[in-house]
């Protein structure tokens, strides 16, 4: 067996080519002019890998070429993404001593990242890298997050985007700067996560790094409607495709605190973490109800992924 | 003499004791995981450097604490980044030729960067470089600029920053996808710069990377009200102190569209443009009057900072 915590894996994708090389994360990497640094210009996406193979790869392919639409850069080749995360995940099964002969087996979490790239150059930069998944991760599954309400503090305008070609709402890019510092805040007050409210401070948007679900009596899921300010969660949507095959009624619905309140449960769905009940908002102490036949649904769905 | 265009000067800045060292700008610099690159999580100035010393350095320190403390980051100490862009202009004037011992001259771009830094060490990552004003500048500086207006797509709530301390409004953040997007849109249409718009589609905001300042007859300037959606401008506080102190009346004031087609002249001030006409807004050329009166005002303003 290998080293239990070994080091990322990080691969540099050459975005034209999809040609791949190793980068030994000792070594620092990005350039003094990449737009990432200077302006925070990239995009992301953040994938679970799962013995050997990226999760729900066609919908974070699909979010990270619409992303990289929105702002203005070279359409990412989904199939050098999928070769890059399966040779950056064999090397890090590898590295964890196992052999691919036999299959890998287990969890790890897969970051792309691509940037507008070099001033100097006008070419993109693209690289891949993946790492152990936290231990509190595992420990959010299993016994759920309290979160705190966060008015998001602004709201988006009803301008079309024809009319607004600049807007990037909807791009999943590496501007989380409030996210992180509403993160840092709940965690000091003793929460573990976010809920960001709108304007009115009732109606709900999404978590800060996650979509919003919720379980309703009668086989019913329901999720905030995405677009503006609530990106498109790809696990709520591979979520909601499951479960509507098998007899559940899902929908897109504006909801409130109130509405989380009386929900038979309350669930915060990403990639990496899958599915974590709420447990507590605010103060509010929530009770959820066939948390386990949630939680089986979820899972299933999640396995389904690929 | 040396080279006319040299190597852009990279100082890296320990960010709690002040030491620095050069970096060599074509080696990569930034960490895999260092905020910046992951999150967009940085701070960042833009300052003038003028015969070797920072131009309005007080201003800009000011706002760079500011910012990080609106991020939750140490405080960066100002004689540090003082210390540090005499060092790196020192350097720079050197590789153009220049003499120390007879002075330096001419100006230049100098931008510090300040990141929450890599995860796994937890410190911050700080650095400042020196690179050549581009010749648009100087064209922009004598001829103004045409602009293309842009409703900004969202707008701030009313929420108190103490009610929502996570909110990171008026921290010069290294978010900026948005305005690089719609520069990019403006370019594509023949505009040289974007004025940002309120939800209203009237009321003017700020310029994508500057301040907005129109000149009223009877020695009057006018600048939207900054906070909220418009960072305070350091270049346009230092205006308003220099010509209120020389018989003008300066004030904060909502301003639309049309108050910028009936004023005598409209301006976009930032800190390495200085103040720039602005000669065309969307399809309506200006007629600006007394211009040389308003940009010797100005000069004179920008040239009084230290």
């Amino acid at each position: 067996m290998g080293p239990r915590s070994p080091q990322p894996v990080i691969l540099i994708v050459e975005p034209f080519g999809g040609s791949t090389r190793l980068h030994n994360p000792n070594l620092p990497m990005v350039y003094w002019d990449d737009a990432a640094v200077t302006r925070g210009e990239g995009i992301f996406e953040t994938v679970l890998v799962r013995d050997g193979q990226p999760a729900n790869f066609e919908r974070h392919a699909a979010r990270f070429r619409a992303s990289a639409e929105l702002l203005g850069m070279p359409a990412p080749d989904p199939s050098y993404w999928r070769r890059a995360t399966l040779e950056a995940a064999a090397e890090w099964y590898r590295q964890l001593g196992q052999d691919p002969a036999t299959g890998f087996e287990g969890e790890a979490k897969c970051v792309w990242t691509y940037t507008r790239g070099r001033a100097s150059t006008g070419n993109p930069s693209a690289w891949l890298r993946i790492e152990a998944i936290p231990p509190s991760v595992m420990e959010q599954r299993e016994h759920g997050v309290s979160v705190m309400c966060a008015p998001r503090g602004w709201s988006t305008s009803e301008t079309p985007h024809e009319d607004a070609p600049w807007l990037t709402f909807g791009a999943k890019t590496l501007n989380y700067t409030a996210a992180m510092a509403a993160l840092r805040c709940a965690r000091e007050r003793g929460f573990d996560d976010v809920l960001w409210l709108g304007e009115d401070h009732e109606t709900v948007l999404e978590g800060a790094t996650s979509t919003l679900v919720i379980v309703k009596k009668g086989q019913r899921l329901r999720t905030p409607p995405s677009g503006g300010d609530v990106l498109p969660g790809t696990t709520q949507a591979a979520i909601f495709e499951y479960a509507q095959a098998h007899g559940w009624r899902c929908k897109e619905k504006e909801l409130t605190v109130h509405d989380l309140e009386r929900a038979r449960s309350v669930w915060l769905v990403s990639s990496v973490r899958g599915a974590v009940p709420v447990m507590r908002i605010g103060e509010t102490e929530l009770e959820p109800r066939d948390l386990d036949e949630a939680r089986e649904l979820f899972t299933a769905a999640i396995s389904a992924t690929d």
